[in-house]
């Protein structure tokens, strides 16, 4: 079975490793006629990469895209949009002693149980780098929405114990701090604690947001293509991701329906809700409201301090593991939800193009 | 598009609404040769009827099984299995006032803005009641992973602020209490607070825990159909479910790294973890530890009290919901988290079958 | 693996045996809207109904359909349409001798190879039976495609040596004729070969011609999904067909480029093809001419005349196969073939609506 | 929609265009731990390459493979293996003209009514050159197939009216062959054919035929993914095929029943069919037999005399196509039936494998 691939109408297929001659992507079933130029691309993967700040490894990678297919004269075809970003910074001798054990936290074991052995060069397949192919994914559904005047917007929300002031409406601030946070204050301190896991040799975990505006009620299929169970499953599948909360989330296991219940009300013409506690979906479809959804993800697994484990003989070691590794992978991430949940978005927004008889009929006449 | 379906290999379709004649699923892909009875489905449907206990609606729904194809002299065929439950209770006059407005917590204005009008009876297509589909392919899913040693157990964590003891390990109680916790004492206090819930006209939430042992390290795809990821769109499918978290999920956010890594270690021959917070998935497989789960449900949006919402036409009105609803979510949806857990699982370890060459040529040899 | 479903945003899976309960379909992703009523699904049933007339077996089946759900006050609701139809002639009494043993010509080897048992009444799941679930979701898309002027007719070319004539054009009288001939000359000869085949206790192979009108140019996807390879595998997938072929098929194999390639010409605003070599598909997607496609069928397996086979002990046997069989298959299996083009055709008309940005941007405008 | 992948447990998605900066395909499901190196993979594109007899066009493509993913010390890892060749010798000039107007035979009309507009260089996505990258995955897939001692071999059976002796059993000569016929004689002849219509700017159409050895019963799914039809689908999507047999194929049409059975019989204890007219399908699965597969394949639409055409303005056009094309289009395409074959097989052959209960247990006993 696969399993590199995500989205039914826009197919999202990622191929590449860590250490590899390059990572990349073909995006299938991309409508035709975007203006769409690397540069759009780019400007994405910039968000992702590191060695930008100290709140990053300082491993350098360019992360320059190519596109090798699917537009021509500037704009999409409607054919496969191959993209490619060739791997020019790693080094394998970092990683040789990797082979031999399995890092707690890492897919090592499992990779290992699964399929006899494993590419051990930076975790090979199920390193953080494979995003880099979403993201160049991302950036091109979030163009098209972008056009339709649909936003994905995500952000920094925490980092540990320190989070960002819940007032905070301008998240464009977020490109600018290393934390990717809109808040300057919060990032600051969140630096401070990133330091201190460096320092200690730990790590430390985060929570990222996502807010869609724009988009219209009606978004998502009834059943199991719900379209929180469609994001539940984009987001939740970037690696360190434990947990996915839409609106409210977590919190409305203790609420009583009285509180939890958004009223609808009509002010003259446009119908909205008096709260969100939805976070913008209903019985699995978008409500017209803003759509909000939370990814709490875990402390990057490898950290400089002694852990122990046990090698491929079943002996148990003790390791330290070495190279550049972020403290905290939420920075670097936020950009990788937000393309996940544009990929997401517009694939359900082409499935629902079909849910009226007239309007299939109206298409064709 | 479609949305009905769920599994790439196992492939459950469902289909039916609340107040149609019947609802049902279609199991494609299922092996040949397990043995089956309609009682062996009958029991997993008896744990989500209603009308059994005080914690429930009264409605009276016999949700009898009738295995239709599939099964030929006591054994399933490699075939699909078609399974249908009829609908017998319904009585369609009671929702006929909802067809004319949008009730707050429900897909009903999705609904018409997506397909132009809707099944207003209890819900159509959205109704949980849906979920009995699932259930009878959960049951099938659930039997096979049995004679595997795989055990899938879902029970009620808590119901508002009523929690379980975190000591208990003994979760067959929940088979035999009205709010399906295996805590009598939790119970107890949980029914209380839903009786109260109930004379207020009101609702409540609460949690569904999910564990799996048993099963071997490496199931899941390493990219986007990660175990987890997969778990979480089976689970977040399930109507009420705003929150889906794998092990110690939004904690993660908060913790070190070298609190969360779970150290490796051998005992004899016997490879395990010292701790599990990782829930028994890491990097999107299966560590070999036990799975742990949870799911985070609303409170029932169908509530007595007065709501404000709109109408179809758009203005601003006052509605009092009559009709017989739960007045919490989570007893009767524990083991529909349990049959998507078993889907989801089932399906994830035949992908798993062919991940090494040697596999193959072995089974053709 | 499944393989019951069968299209991808028009999905239709079918289930049931021969001599099983029931069969049926369910068809998710249909449209809502639709005016539909079981009328509309029977009159399609009926041509596929045997015993009404001599060349057919005698077999009577009733083949009342029963909508399970997915419509409500008369119309399709977007959400899974589910069909039934009982089996109530069955004796499975007529079949339990082919148990033992493997009828050449059908799929009873494979099947005890694949799953080490099968459901031997009647050919079970690989019954010519399965086709009535078929023929359900086929009449359903072809309501669909009739409303936007978009016809799909399938007839009888010829049976054994006996062909209609080529110059007719009057395809309606196939609903006339017990062979599915358009042409009563033919269809009486045709009937006498059949006659003859049933006293010899043989059986005869046939052509089924489908042909498209009012489709649009464009529909099918350029590469694995172009409208040439989705028709032949829908067709091919029908029991008996053993070969598809696209308008002049077969005899290009001989053709010079200069006589193969069709003209485009242009009368005043109206661009057409002088020729349709192509049968109405160029580079795996329509040219706007008509569609034209061929199967043919081979002679019904079960005939009464002694036999050469092997029993489960892989011993050699003689058998005469009893029971009522059609001497041939081809005029059922015309509204099989009808009812798969349909299918394919508007899943790849929904497919093709999202071809463009500004379609999908205008749709959402 | 996209389209541009194939297969549901071996998934192999195609990119690139004729003249775009390269062309390629990621195989994702491919099983870890076989042996693989570029050369494994060129041996199968040289066999596609032009210019390597007077078979075919004079262009000059060297078309060498690179592997960019899922290869590791040799061996595949089981995660995608991501495949690339450049485009080197494309003269973008050579097609400028044809810009405007829509060629006879060519999708050229189709993509601009469904896509707005093409990329007009050498057809763009449309162009054979395409199946450089289904070459390359089936290169991969026959490998393990051969592994395994199943063989996939496809050859020239005619070009025009020039046949091969139909007793020919070595077909290892149609590597050498510059018609790919594994008749030295009829190559000759066939060769005399090809020149006369290069002289007189017009083409010739042909047969491939595809012959697969020591594949197992069973394999195929009974329905809608019946091995033929998945064949059909898989050889009917490349781009000149206009017909697809299986076995005796279109000639069954004419065949009485107690012509067309093949009876079963037993030698020992080995189990065989004392004829093959079903070319070693029946009911949908692999009979046991050697498979037989035949493709009909148009003439080059491409030819260098005066053809009647319209415009992308809607005038009436004469135009004259240059440009370096081969006169036949057979050669070449025999690599690629091979590789579909390839590809569709392993697919289904992995399908089979969860097909019983008992296999599912003992994997993970």
């Amino acid at each position: 079975m696969s399993g590199s691939s995500f989205g039914n109408n826009i197919t999202v297929t990622t191929w590449g490793e860590s250490h590899g001659k390059a990572l990349g992507c073909v995006v299938d079933g991309f409508p035709a006629g975007m203006e769409l130029t690397e540069e759009d691309i780019q400007k994405y993967l910039d968000r992702r990469k590191p060695g930008t700040s100290s709140a990053t490894t300082s491993r350098k990678e360019d992360d320059l895209v190519e596109i090798l297919s699917g537009v021509f004269e500037g704009k999409t075809t409607g054919t496969p949009i191959s993209m490619m970003v060739r791997n020019t910074s790693q080094k394998s001798a970092d990683y040789s002693e990797i082979a031999s054990y399995y890092r707690p936290g890492h897919a090592d074991y499992g990779f290992d149980k699964k399929f006899g052995f494993r590419d051990y060069r930076g975790g090979g397949r199920s390193s953080g780098r494979e995003t880099v192919a979403r993201v160049a994914a991302g950036a091109l559904c979030a163009k098209l929405l972008g056009e339709m005047g649909i936003s994905v917007t995500a952000f920094t929300k925490s980092i540990g114990s320190v989070e960002i002031d819940p007032a905070i409406s301008d998240f464009s601030v977020r490109l600018t701090t290393p934390t990717a946070m809109p808040d300057v204050e919060a990032d600051q301190k969140a630096m401070d604690l990133i330091n201190k896991c460096r320092e200690k040799k730990d790590s430390i975990g985060g929570v990222i947001e996502c807010r869609i505006t724009g988009i219209p009620a009606g978004i998502g299929e009834p059943v199991f293509d719900k379209l929180d169970a469609m994001l539940a499953h984009a987001v939740m599948s970037i690696g360190a991701v434990k947990a996915v909360e839409i609106g409210d989330g977590v919190k409305v296991a203790s609420y009583y329906g009285s509180e939890n219940n958004d009223a609808f009300e009509a002010i003259g013409n446009k119908i909205s809700k008096k709260t969100n506690h939805s976070g913008g979906i209903l019985g699995g479809m978008s409500d017209g409201s803003e759509i909000v959804l939370r990814a709490y993800v875990k402390p990057t697994p490898s950290i400089a301090s002694t852990q122990q484990t046990i090698n491929r003989d079943g002996e148990n070691i003790d390791i330290n593991i070495h190279g550049r590794h972020d403290p905290v992978v939420v920075p670097r991430a936020v950009v990788v939800v937000e393309s996940m949940c544009a990929i997401t978005l517009l694939d359900l927004m082409i499935s629902n193009m079909s849910s009226r008889a007239e309007s299939i009929i109206s298409f064709y006449k």
